[in-house]
């Protein structure tokens, strides 16, 4: 029961034209909902996060072959290949999987064109592991999509040749969205093996053919159409013997469930009731050894299940110390650091630190004035741009700005917030997307207004109206 | 409202004799119930642990002051000097306490008796670190004690000259029973200063007299009498100008709270949730970072409540994936990990590995014959020494018999069980103080029941009947 | 003594018209030698290196502001801020040198003009640490010059306003020359203060001026004008109250001396003594503790000039075993890594594996076909950019073409030669500038002439003659 | 041509009686010769060291059983396992050589005599590491020779079942002497293979019965003999059908040739060359990497010679900048670190810190008075236990008085002598063995004579006559 959409050759945008469209939205929330929305065109956010998301599959057939026009191409790719340092094994993968058989052949050192189209001919798949590094559009869509999912967005990129199969059956950990470029790739989708493989936390190893029964799916994506499934869901793709294929799979929700919350909430719930309440001090009964443990969980003891209900009483304790806002400013914080960097508009770099118009001329730099003023209107550039997370005793402004296009490449960027800024700076975040003036910003001096603005203004955090 | 006992002059016997007669107690555990018994005589330890452990001091006054008599002495302290390779900063601080400061004398290398009393001579107090690695007498008390406790059992020295102090006031993180064996020394006592620091986790820093308020009891103790107090009772003791002191510092109970139990359950509890529950699982909504964080503590919003209301249905069910043995397991590995090796009789020698005869003589190894036979009557040599812990998938017996009077001077030793001995080694650990025959023990063959008695004899843990 | 060159208004080219003008030298040691020469120009190679080279200092005034025109300019300087991710503290330095005191100024964090400019207002000095990582003709350039120094070739730019001084006077350990970009800057100059200054081998620190002694040069560079000054000459540089100065300090041999040398090749000596000769493995005379050493160093003993005798007679045996290929190997190995990636030609590049000719078009890689033939010919893309160096039992290739413009961001790298091709391998890097046939190869068989000529063109490190 | 000495049954004292008498000598390196003596008697000791020492083996067969006795013997090894926490492994080897396969047969663990007497009684050898931790007589024997050596001197104990070998053959890195002290073994002895195995400088791997020639010494030793050989011959020894053997091996010179001083001195003379002679600091030809190198190195040409010649040249200087004292200590502070701290008689402990009459009595610390005087007279306690090294700039006081008895379980022990103490320590290393008055010290006051006599008494590097 995994629904097909048959949307209608409809008169979609190229990707080019979908980005300059979206530049225009002025939140960014919404252009992330709008992007997510062409996505699943003409399904419905609505009906897909109910019926689809975590859930099942879906296919979209759009029969408009040019539905991703600009996003990427394998004549990027080579380019891509010619003009930057493609690493085997860091960028780039070259596999096969022949009668059962999965392998990698990856040379060391860089993927230039000449070795590499060698190997696509000779019938391997190639993977491109983080085209955003490379691809300034993949990074423009991931970059806004990240925003819709607040969760990480990444990408690879898959290019297999007629008639073969790069990867063997397996599931992954991450929710799936297969956007077909080029050609065309034939998938056959299998339920999750058993409930403890529903949404699992970690990949699968790869599977032969007789572990994992028989297709709930079995299409033929052609270019324009978008195969999306949930994590757990084994899935295996191969080329027709008369097209290549090109497809990028988007993907997000790496370890992004309640579970994982959990895992940053419970020690410090724990740790606050230790502090907080003398029942979790208390000593532990002196004999509780003789009665307690794997050596005596068989034995029939009134004092293990007075024991076990002590032990249970204080588990649920802990609900009453449990710190869930400073649990989510943990994963917050993960999240921003995992972020790609914003792409700004020529209009926001013009009215950002990045367009300042101080500049150098005639022997001396010109313009080098404080152009913040008590009147001057700003925001955030990015709803998602910034965040105040609580950090022990501190309160810091973790931000995405100083991201690198490569995965974890820079350091998490954060600047630990002055009492008196903390206020103006939540005012500023939740006026988002309105402009605020600078006067207007809740600290108790002028100065201090100034002095957030500015700091804010340095970093490229904010831009100004005009 | 501390209470003071007054024990007329009981007619105790010395410390050796009380040992003599402690090695024919039959059951290692009750050994260790009448060493504490003797320990807080005439109280009873019934009203002792209803009353004062873990909620308020108690003194105990003798008027015996040879009650400790053979326990250690000052003379051993001074031979101990001569003997051993007593290491300043390791072994043995030199401190003193004077005008509010305290201060650490100690010069690097070697405490020989000639630069020690020098130190003392001039004022300073002397506190011994571990005298259980030097003194078989504090090592035998302790090792029995421990199995009373369920958790490791310390000890310090302290001499203290006529007339001054060592040490500032402070509290501990530990259970203290103070041993008066010299002299006289002169306490105060202070309640814990508020509610967060009743039965505290970490030792407090220095504190200086006008932090501490009055002291809640007022004593000067005499060789023979105890005093305990819990952790968290500040204390401070010094030297009246007529008579030296030296006393011994007996603690347990560090880190052994149901806080320390729930720091190993609850990250258990947490993964095998995540393993069978697909509720950990599924992903946090999409649109959390909105509304959750320390940026919308302050929120008035609906999703809130319905969020932290989710957090805190999932922090109740973990209750049921809770592994309480398998932690009481974890813990139980550090005790016995943290535990002084026993000290065994001439006799438990003699029927053990230790004294099995095999001798050289004549130029060949004698009576090397193998001893056990289906017939012969086995025990552990302790109830303590040995026990089985789940460790992930396998089963493994801990045990104390090689670990050093040196604390975690040897790593924690354990042998992974193979699965034919695992209930026969239950049934032994269960069956002490009982002996049992080795055709007694449940394992399917002769042979299975013959390996595991020679495993364990030759690992020093059984001894035989006769 | 230091001489002073006026250079006549020499009608140079701009920087641009140089570098075309050098991609026609066909042989890349030639072009190292012309950039040289007109680096130093009007003054010759041989007057330079026999008068100068880490002799003494020489200014070479041109009267020609354009001279270095093309090479970097402060409007460079602000489009690599506006566009490159410049961080201060590691590609930028903000630095004062006031009333004696010379301070740092870095905040954390990328340096945007914004800021920078501000900085440089308020009268801070700019340091560029690395400008050819931002700067193609910077990297160009230091690119042909290592191949003179055979060392590798580094620069900094320097940016001060009017009327400041950036630094305290200080000596490098690098050779020093110094290109006055735009403005005027005022040097003065002064000996080594010791014999032992001369040449160091490490940095001085900064000093006051009342340590430094009289300048031996005081002089003003114009724009076009060339300093240089070998390592251990004292020198600082102020900008004139009418004027801000732009220079780049061009330099190399940091830690290239016979010592430098000499710490390889000494171990390695003495290895191999102790392997191959008996008198170095014989023992120490059983007394030789009673009368050397630094505490026998004063007795007069016929023992002891025995003894030094012999390690003297020993030391000087080690020259017969030293093994001065292999350690020069050592130092070739370092270059290669410290070097700067050459920068191709685009003819270089049309006939080397960077443009080869396979592409991608209608749904197919076109023309895959190995291009390498037996009458192909063949050359190194620069006589420096591999090395077959010793390494232990094996012999390797190192290159340069896989380096970073960022210093050791890339590994080093080599290849491990199979025995089969060493010889073809020596004969093509000594063929050239020679082209050469992958027939000539002095290999065995065709296969291996073949592989080898295969392997270097798919690494970048050959080019083809058309 | 090896020699052997048929030493007539000479009366030797026991092994006890030996030591009671070298107790009485007064000077500790009279003491190690005549140890030494007695360990190769009847032969001279300068014969020894003309004609074997690290050149050829030499049998002393004396026909007297009793020669070692009280030296160790198999009750004894059967006495410490018992008493001792031996450790497989690290302090007991079980081993088997068998149809020319060797194995090692440790379990992990205590070592206790009912396992190890089983394996023995299968026909396993034992090897005891360190016997010198576990018996005193072992120990004093060691810590005397160490003086004749001058290098550390080490011991195993072998105990192998009769009609068995428990090695294969192979050669050590150490001069060895085969005390045989119960049964007999029968010994054969193999040339070094070759020039380059002539005083190796690490053991051999085991070789096969084929790999190592004809046995030029075939022999049989029985109790009360000595067998000796230089390092690099090869040895094996296995049990005749009717006796089982217990031996030690005292072993030397492990690594204390003069290339392993040269180690340590030419790094230190490259240094210091580099420092004080410019013509080390001086750059490298710019070209130099075109004619040297491995890949250059079969060219001809002339500045290959002229380069080589000059490395030459600077290596022959060096030789004027060696440090050879500052080398020597450097391999004393080793040898200091590696020494077995001395056994002190009863006089000496009397005399010395051990012995000062500091005492515990009625309450406190009795004849807590410095002892030591002007006219006291002391000296070292040991030649060989004290030693002033440089140390970079500084001058320290190495000792081996606080080294364990167990290999390096303590860190290398030493004082840094101020300034004004040198000369006086001097004077005190070199007037031993006789006492001198403290006041006699040439320190420029009496306060620094006592501080330094303190110093010395109470770390226990000196005793005082009487």
């Amino acid at each position: 029961d995994c629904e097909t959409h048959n949307g209608e050759g409809f008169d979609s945008p190229a990707v080019d034209a979908l980005l300059t469209d979206l530049a225009k939205v002025n939140n960014s929330r919404d252009r992330a909902n709008r992007l997510f929305q062409w996505l699943i065109h003409p399904v419905q956010d609505k009906s897909f996060f109910r019926d689809n998301w975590e859930k099942k599959p879906i296919l979209i057939q759009r029969q408009n072959p040019d539905y991703y026009k600009g996003f990427f191409s394998t004549a990027e790719f080579d380019r891509i290949l010619r003009k930057d340092n493609v690493q085997y094994g860091v960028n780039l993968d070259v596999t096969s999987y022949t009668d059962g058989k999965r392998e990698t052949h990856n040379p060391p050192g860089r993927a230039l064109p000449y070795t590499v189209w060698d190997f696509y001919e000779s019938g391997c798949s190639l993977r491109m592991l983080n085209p955003q590094a490379f691809s300034s559009t993949v990074w423009q869509v991931l970059s806004i999509l990240q925003e819709k999912f607040g969760s990480m967005a990444g990408a690879n990129v898959y290019l297999t040749p007629a008639g073969t199969q790069g990867f063997a059956p397996h599931y992954d950990d991450i929710e799936a969205f297969i956007l077909q470029l080029e050609g065309k790739k034939h998938w056959r989708l299998y339920n999750p093996r058993s409930k403890d493989e529903v949404l699992p936390l970690v990949s699968s190893p790869n599977f032969s053919q007789n572990e994992i029964g028989q297709p709930i799916m079995d299409v033929v994506l052609e270019a324009g159409d978008l195969l999306y499934f949930p994590r757990g869901f084994i899935h295996q793709g191969d080329c027709l013997p008369d097209a290549h294929s090109l497809h990028v799979t988007v993907s997000s929700f790496q370890r992004n469930s309640w579970g994982d919350l959990l895992l940053k909430l419970m020690p410090a719930a724990l740790e606050i009731a230790m502090e907080e309440d003398v029942e979790f001090r208390k000593g532990l009964p002196l004999d509780y050894l003789q009665f307690m443990g794997v050596q005596n969980s068989e034995k029939e003891d009134p004092r293990r299940d007075k024991f076990i209900a002590h032990v249970e009483g204080l588990m649920k304790k802990l609900v009453s110390f449990a710190p869930v806002d400073a649990a989510v400013d943990q994963k917050a914080r993960v999240f921003l650091h995992d972020c790609l960097p914003p792409v700004l508009s020529a209009e926001e770099k013009a009215s950002s630190v990045y367009g300042a118009p101080a500049r150098w001329g005639d022997g001396e730099a010109l313009d080098v004035t404080v152009q913040l003023k008590g009147q001057t209107q700003i925001r955030l550039v990015r709803a998602g741009a910034a965040r105040l997370c609580g950090d022990g005793e501190t309160v810091s402004l973790f931000y995405t700005t100083e991201n690198s296009r490569v995965y974890h490449k820079e350091e998490s960027k954060s600047i630990e917030m002055k009492a008196e800024h903390i206020d103006a700076m939540e005012f500023l975040i939740h006026s988002y997307p309105k402009f605020i003036s600078v006067a207007s910003l809740p600290c108790e001096t002028m100065e201090a207004k100034m002095s957030l603005a500015e700091l804010l203004f340095e970093k490229g955090l904010i831009h100004t109206a005009e």
